[in-house]
């Protein structure tokens, strides 16, 4: 199991993620949770805060989860619901684990507004490449 | 009906998608193509093109689309599966749609590499908001 | 809001799931249980139980959750991610809603086999018909 | 590859499907399509056809492509969106192949009602078990 600071350290490495600011606030086995300062470089064509910069966030705090749990993990799949516009000042996403089996990890991730409000929900399947390095952590 | 020059004065106000360089390079009733030329600031920390900025692509293909067949067309939901890193120099994403029924579309959004590879399939369900509007096209 | 009765009444008129023979054991708030005893007519090619029997029990089990709490809900969209053989005597269900939004809500809904072994995670979106209705209750 | 009456005989197994009267009406490696008659035990609480019945005769059709084209494959995941109620005499689903890449393949299938009309759409990952043994076809 890689150390929290070990895991910052090597998702610095992720330019995507990194240059949009994400920073990650709680990291335990049973949660992440991430934060972003919401600005006009995140918007779409309607000046909300764009759906692929809401999947990007989830992803990463997914990512963060999974990798924190069972270094390494990739993600297969993911799906996102839209829920509401994201308009505020910042953005929260925490993402719980529903389940680990073998190769396979799920997640459900939940993005909030800064008045509390969920804006989206997602979830991600994880491939868990190196099942006997996690059994020896 | 929008033009697509109207549509892509649209996206322009796309500030996060415009950000990352995404073309529109094709866009007829039955697909929309897009192209991005892959840099370092796209890259997770593997040095592979982020999962985010994949789903981003293709979620800008999807609404392209959508956009352009029935505006407004706003994302409901997503998902993707990943199948092969992304490490060429440019991708590409092909939209089409496979379903438009009242309020609702579905579009499949294919990414290649420029091998012609496929990096991610994707599928997108839109809420098309004004449906009177589209019928008087 | 319906009494569990009178869901259970109504749900015995879904004559797919009451053929298979689903029971609803568990209906609060905060969450909806059911249980099914497995036979043979439910097994697949490979002798287990077939994807769509567990899909099914899976969005029945959602149905009866969202119905309870915000009749009438039709379910938009599922899917559904299988991480297990079901094999045993007999398989549970329970749906949880993540959240509620107007119109939508979503759910996750986890089945375990008899050793409690999770089987399969699903995810639901509801579309609630009647919004004033549940306001009302 | 499998003839189409091996599979046909390996589905036969399927008691789950086979009760509820599916059959393979073309079988090519472009696509697969299946027929089902509908009758009242595959009705839903509001007289029509159940939601679990639609998946399962989307995951067979996609099951039926996926193990004519690369045997032997088992669904690793699945979404559906149905779009409208399905009330008619019979319903056929079509899979067509979207992906192959090394252990997965990806499908999209889409029933329609006797009118031709869409019910609903669906997408499934299949995990191919025995790649080796497909490449020696």
């Amino acid at each position: 199991m890689l150390t929290v600071e070990e895991l910052k350290t090597f998702f610095k490495r992720d330019r995507f993620v990194d240059n949009l600011g994400v920073e990650i606030i709680e990291l335990t086995p049973e949660k992440a949770v991430t934060k972003v300062a919401v600005h006009e470089g995140m918007f779409n064509a309607t000046g909300t805060v764009q759906g692929g910069m809401l999947y990007t966030l989830a992803d990463f705090t997914f990512a963060t989860l999974a990798n924190y749990l069972h270094p390494i993990t990739v993600t297969q799949t993911g799906n996102i619901s839209y829920v509401r516009p994201a308009k505020t000042a910042w953005l929260t996403a925490t993402a719980k684990e529903t389940l680990r089996a073998k190769h396979t990890c799920i997640s459900e991730v939940v993005i909030q507004d800064a008045d509390g409000e969920i804006v989206c929900v997602s979830h991600f399947n994880g491939f868990v490449k190196d099942v006997a390095k996690e059994d020896v952590k």
